[in-house]
């Protein structure tokens, strides 16, 4: 039996999560037998909630391939995140009335951690209220923290643009040092788990290059031992590169960035670790260092995309339609890693309830022993994610992005009231 | 005759100086029977007087020609001034015992404004202290400040990559701005110019594109006015992009973000507007906000250099050469811009005298009526900068750098003692 289907970005947006979504409904013109229409949800869940759903089919063909090289969520996201059915049945109620309205029994849910959550209670309407639905969570995330997927859409292109970035300033650095600038950090994302800042260590070719420090929010945070390391490593190299995770913790358990609200020189500090790090090195080790937060920069670096992390994301937004068709509900399209030494990967469905809600850290053999850097182990791992470049068409010197027209089917239920 | 070059790198690097020496040293082979060999300073004019001289001939072509995809000053660049002859004599008279030792008849050096200050002082001992020298500077800077010339070498790039991150990065805070951040800042240098946060305009392909907010320190920072612009773009747009000059200043001309500390040339180090900002706009706005400091990433981001900038710096080393050779002193060659609709540019020679010290701020006519934005005038002048890519080849994700030898000449003198 045909039906609609309903797909929305959530969670923060990476630089290919549109490379997902133009997969999925290209894929779905593939199934005509099955899937009719593919809804977009304005702002993630909230477009379901609220009766606002973007016709796809409305869109040339042209703006949906220009969406595999624009970064940010073209259908809008958001951060909400459903209660559980036993707490908040209102709310499911009301996405199976949006269903029923708009003929929807396709349920594409795609971000990280907490949309795999919403995405596994949705599943269960099913069961728990009757309504016939094919839930699938689709994976994104540069934080790359979801588990049993061997890697996370989204995080290949933004370690590929940290170890560039950590590269190239890292050049800059080192020809400055003698008369300016010894010690530089740069900040990442990475909130509880250090997979961004890990990937920073692939900016090396040869042993001693920069980047000489990654901080990790698996690991306390010292600050005598670092401010050592950085003594030993500006005698050694005459400068030193830092890359750290905006989540490094003190043995407090509190962010570094929250620690402390005055800087050396006892003006209120305005938050951001790299700041932080750069006012404790001035003061307790009098050398004088930039920084660099690289914030939305880093997940939204399309341009330098990598091709891998794009044919994944392509990858799980083609399994997840046909996973959906073949009858599944509660399962996300995961990566794969191949056994041999060259890599290889392919998609697999798993249970949602395997993954929600579930972080997946730095295992433990993946950190240095002390603590300051990431083991061979962890680079055989992150490698592969970065490799072949993805480069978007370019005119009059910057990427070409195409505006879609985003039209709104009409609403035919009264207004959603929360 | 036959006589050795000197060339050095100085003040702050850029992704396409080290092409300027690759330009330089290869078309310096060009010219045999007037020069010698090309001695690179290590770290720009302490080079030549420590005779820390680095032998560019034992470089394979191959490692000369990976420098036109390398960022960052391969030599070593320093924020060194000399005085002025009649202050400093000794200074000049180690440089001629070292152009002496060395046999250097040709003196290259590669900036921006205080190094055109250096380059004049130099191409005065020829007459002052009788030592004959052709010294040609060549112009250098992201900061797009030096005067005659109608662009710097290094500011095209720099500007592709503030144009794409801010086109990348509004695109992320636009899908996600219906439950998260309202307001994204980026900061970019530009010490006392706004070149730099001007470029950010480059990122719109239509009028009400972001960024909504370019914050040059040409303007006086007024904060009440600031903030009710804000207002009224998160009303029209619901989130709003504002790119921020590291230089901007208030009333009473200071920098937003004043820091204790001075670099070498006694400037005021900069960095930290952005955090500024974003304090204020969550005290007086109540906005969620976030911001990025690109830092370093903006002058080394040779992964994203404008063609057009690279056409330019290859053509400063050339023609630098060329102009030694023919006899030239206390010039620099300067791009000039054909007067045509289609972007059309020259190199010519202009007198050092004229450019040395001068800061080239935007004009009047390029900013907008409100100060928050630059006019059609500042776009045209600034679009052809930034057009075409010129990637570097990438190798495991990342881009390809070669280590190069950096062997340095036998010293012949005394160790200098400054």
């Amino acid at each position: 039996m045909k039906k609609n289907a309903f797909y929305a970005q959530s969670g923060g947006v990476t630089s290919v999560i549109n490379a997902t979504a133009a997969a999925l409904i290209l894929e779905s013109k593939k199934h005509k037998t099955k899937i009719g229409k593919v809804f977009a949800g304005k702002n993630g869940i909230l477009g379901a909630l609220k009766e606002e759903l973007i016709d796809t089919s409305k869109e040339s063909l042209s703006a949906i391939n220009s969406l595999k090289t624009t970064p940010g969520g073209v259908f809008g996201s958001c951060r909400v995140k459903l209660k559980s059915l036993d707490e908040n049945k209102k709310e499911y109620m009301r996405l199976i009335d949006v269903f029923k309205a708009h003929d929807i029994g396709y349920f594409f849910y795609n971000g990280g951690n907490d949309s795999a959550d919403t995405a596994y209670k949705v599943s269960q309407i099913s069961k728990k209220l009757g309504y016939p639905i094919n839930c699938i969570a689709i994976p994104k995330t540069v934080d790359n923290d979801l588990a049993v997927t061997d890697c996370c859409p989204g995080f290949g292109s933004a370690a590929k643009y940290i170890a560039t970035s950590t590269m190239e300033a890292s050049l800059d650095v080192a020809s400055m040092c003698e008369t300016s600038t010894k010690v530089f950090i740069l900040e990442v994302m990475g909130r509880h788990a250090g997979w961004m800042a890990a990937s920073s260590a692939l900016a090396r070719t040869s042993k001693n290059d920069p980047p000489h420090i990654i901080l990790l929010p698996e690991v306390v945070f010292n600050q005598s031992k670092f401010l050592d390391e950085i003594r030993k490593c500006v005698k050694k190299n005459g400068y030193c590169v830092i890359v750290a995770s905006e989540g490094v913790k003190n043995s407090k358990g509190k962010f570094l960035a929250e620690s402390d609200t005055k800087d050396a020189f006892g003006h209120t500090q305005l938050g951001g670790v790299a700041p932080y790090l750069g006012s404790m090195i001035s003061k307790k080790l009098k050398l004088k260092n930039h920084w660099a937060v690289s914030d939305y920069l880093q997940r939204s670096a399309r341009h330098i995309a990598s091709q891998t992390d794009l044919l994944h994301a392509e990858a799980v937004g083609i399994h997840a339609v046909k996973y959906a068709v073949k009858g599944m509900n509660g399962v996300m399209p995961v990566i794969v890693r191949g056994t041999g030494e060259k890599y290889s990967w392919k998609i697999s469905p798993v249970s949602l309830s395997k993954i929600a809600n579930v972080e997946k850290k730095l295992p433990k053999s993946y950190i240095s022993g002390n603590g300051f850097d990431v083991t061979s182990k962890a680079i055989k791992y992150l490698s592969p994610l970065i490799k072949g470049e993805a480069y978007p068409k370019f005119k009059d010197g910057i990427p070409v992005t195409q505006k879609l027209k985003l039209l709104q089917v009409k609403k035919k239920l009264p207004l959603w009231k929360n």
